[in-house]
């Protein structure tokens, strides 16, 4: 098979008509990047419906020298997902959710399952799936374990990584590794799976996993604290972490700016509090024990805070919608950014205790840079991780101000990591990092991933450009 | 350098005296297995007080041709840290906790730090470092990381991978692979530090990592109970962690002739229940709130399992040396087997809601290979972990049942198999289970494994003969 055309036809002879796309239109929204970040190509989409035919696919385009882009829902932010030239491979037809075991606490899934379908699913058998993002109804599950996604709940039940329990992948050569399993406790020679999650793409195909689940929580308290800086803020999370340790769910910051643009753009956005405040802090506490007096375990972390004086003022939902309120708080922040004119983004997470430190020195640095820049900083205080955003000064023009991108970033990266932080907490690399990874990760650990790339992926078939920087 | 003799002096001039032993006799305690399974050997074994001895021990002795076993307290039970002609590298003098950062809940270490210290380090700082096991007064850190040991907690807080934040790790061309990060979220590349963890040496030399720390659990309750079945056991299991599942520190179960074992041969060992059971389950709750009613949660779980008829009978331990009591009857199995004659063991995982069937199994073929053979069945019921162990028939020749331990291994390990579980839960493949892992293992995973082997130590040179069968 020498040309495009053949591998599109042998394709079409796998797939049937229902599992390629070839027309450029039809194709549109599996290479193009959700915020207009990248617009890619591809000489075919492939829908594949099974794990034999996602293999069958992968020995076709490895055979032809062509390459695959395995792609989820699309939502991913670092342009990981976006083909140039190579056949994108969507899991989208292979969505079902196989199993669900209570006694066990597992559900086994096909890799293109919505996350928000599997959150419903483990609700249903009265137990909890605890990954949650605002992508949730449209990402879907193979996509979150390659990106090793985050969210709210990462400083209770870890990241994605952390919620599985076995894999199956199509490797490079089109074999299919069997590491389905369902067990807690299993060393029988390497982490394998650990390779493939968090790899973006670059290493094989996921095609189904083995997820944990969890008792559901029954009791919830959830609270909006006023602090005075966000080194008060940490001190509030320490008390909450050795009071209420088991039971905190989320524990999320905003800085005084980001309330204020989510308030002024938002409906329905809208701090409970009386006066203005340096740093909120969002607290969300769960217990599977309905009877948890999960209000006073609040109010003893709250008032240990505010004897400390970490904490000025502070309200705890009464309902669950002022609960929810609470969360459509913190929730409207990303959407306001929008509404207020250009946004230099950044995804760092530091050590927790260096978190102020961090949004001190990046402040000060970004303000040397662009005076008038104003800071949107907000984030899982309770991880570490900080979206530290920034709009642009009033007057300035946007174009102007957006074109300064990739020199800020390159400052607050710098600052995140003289103090021992990372410059991408949990969106991954994709191709809008590569350029980092080259700046910033050591010499040693590039010639490490790249023996592990080439030892899983000789031809380099999944997902060039991504994730590894050429070599220099 | 050609010789032997050539690298141990070069060694010596890296390591200093205090740094290399020679003599056979002071060499014995470095290789030989604690239980008598292996008599090892090496030219020298290298104590090294820093990472930079490390690597240029590594390097050297890479360059020698000459092989390396990394050491640590020398408890692994599957022969995995034994040398035969290779180097022995103990980490031993490397035995520093480095810093303890309660806000950022976590503790660096040197790999050489003994268990127990870790934990009493954590204590010290009012926090808590869960990995718990019976070797824990002599077993250093970088095995239990090397290993991926898992212990009475895993139920609630994983295995030592899930505790761990970051590795220095020293490579098999003698670079050092900084991953000493103290970050919760961190997707930049590959995660290499999950190779390491759980790789038994064969990948690398673990020198530093940064561990997790937890909420001291100040508020406890421990429970034992008489089941009928296993079957019982596993529906208290689900009742726990459905009402108290934030609170399950751990679910031990024991069949009713571990327990007779236990009080026979024990002194302390002893069922505060009346009556005999075919199942007895201990159940550990933990929180982090000193003033949390684990008492009248554990009564809670009781009840339900009571009322659904799968607990026959149960004790709630009343002060702490009660506690202690009930958890002393669990510890004493393992010591009573020793007095009761020849013993074959086995080190499975099942999925857990398969832990009844694999017992039920196993127990028949294992009768129908020795008629007479006692059942010993024992361990983390929370997930899926059973040491299921064979007391020889009262009047059979305890050689003659010993003689039978690969072939009974061989059978048991099937049964598991069958029902999606692992030859090895917890304890690894050193080198007693390589011939497993030939036989259990599919060829696709083996080649995988074996494709990171050739990428990170090409020439072989780390821990040889262990994890990995030689290829067929």
């Amino acid at each position: 098979m020498n040309t495009t055309a053949d591998l599109i036809e042998a394709l079409r002879g796998v797939l049937g008509d229902p599992g390629l796309i070839t027309d450029p239109g039809a194709m549109a929204g599996y290479v193009e990047e959700q915020r207009g970040l990248y617009r890619g190509n591809a000489p075919a989409v492939a829908r594949p419906a099974s794990t034999d035919e996602v293999a069958r696919v992968v020995k076709l385009c490895a055979d032809a020298g062509v390459g695959i882009v395995p792609l989820g829902g699309n939502t991913g932010l670092v342009g990981g997902g976006i083909a140039d030239g190579q056949v994108v491979l969507s899991l989208e037809r292979m969505n079902k959710i196989l199993d669900v075991d209570p006694v066990n606490a597992t559900m086994t899934v096909e890799a293109g399952a919505i996350l928000a379908d599997i959150q419903a699913a483990a609700d249903a058998a009265d137990a909890y799936f605890p990954l949650s993002l605002g992508a949730e109804g449209s990402c879907r599950i193979g996509g979150n374990l390659s990106t090793n996604a985050g969210g709210v709940h990462v400083v209770r039940y870890g990241a994605a990584r952390d919620l599985v329990l076995g894999l199956e992948v199509v490797l490079a050569d089109g074999r299919v590794w069997d590491g389905l399993t369902a067990l807690r406790k299993n060393n029988t020679g390497y982490n394998l799976k650990a390779l493939f999650l968090g790899a973006e793409g670059t290493l094989g195909v996921i095609t189904r996993a083995v997820l944990r689940l969890f008792p559901k929580p029954r009791a919830k308290a959830v609270a909006l604290a006023g602090c005075g800086s966000f080194d008060d803020a940490l001190q509030l999370l320490h008390a909450a972490q050795r009071l209420a340790g088991d039971a905190l769910m989320a524990c999320e910051a905003m800085n005084g700016f980001s309330v204020e643009l989510a308030e002024k753009h938002v409906a329905g956005a809208a701090s409970p509090l009386e006066g203005r405040h340096e740093c909120y802090v969002l607290l969300e506490l769960g217990a599977a024990d309905a009877k948890a007096d999960l209000g006073a375990l609040m109010e003893e972390v709250l008032t240990e805070a505010f004897e400390a004086t970490a904490v000025e003022d502070a309200v705890i939902a009464q309902s669950g919608p002022q609960a929810d309120g609470l969360w459509r708080l913190r929730e409207a922040v990303p959407e306001a950014q929008k509404l207020e004119g250009g946004s230099i983004k950044h995804d760092v997470s530091v050590p927790v205790s260096k978190t102020p430190e961090f949004i001190r020195r990046a402040s000060e640095a970004v303000q040397a840079m662009i005076p008038g820049v104003r800071v949107v900083a907000f984030g899982h205080l309770g991880d570490g991780n900080t979206h530290f955003n920034l709009t642009q000064p009033v007057d300035m023009d946007k174009q102007a101000f957006l074109e300064r991108w990739h020199e800020v970033n390159a400052r607050v990266h710098d600052v995140a990591a003289e103090l021992g932080g990372s410059f991408s907490a949990e969106h991954g690399i994709g191709r809008l990092k590569t350029g980092e990874m080259a700046r910033l990760k050591s010499a040693v650990e590039l010639d490490l991933m790249r023996a592990v790339k080439n030892a899983l992926d000789p031809l380099g078939i999944f997902n060039p450009g991504k994730v590894l920087p050429p070599r220099k």
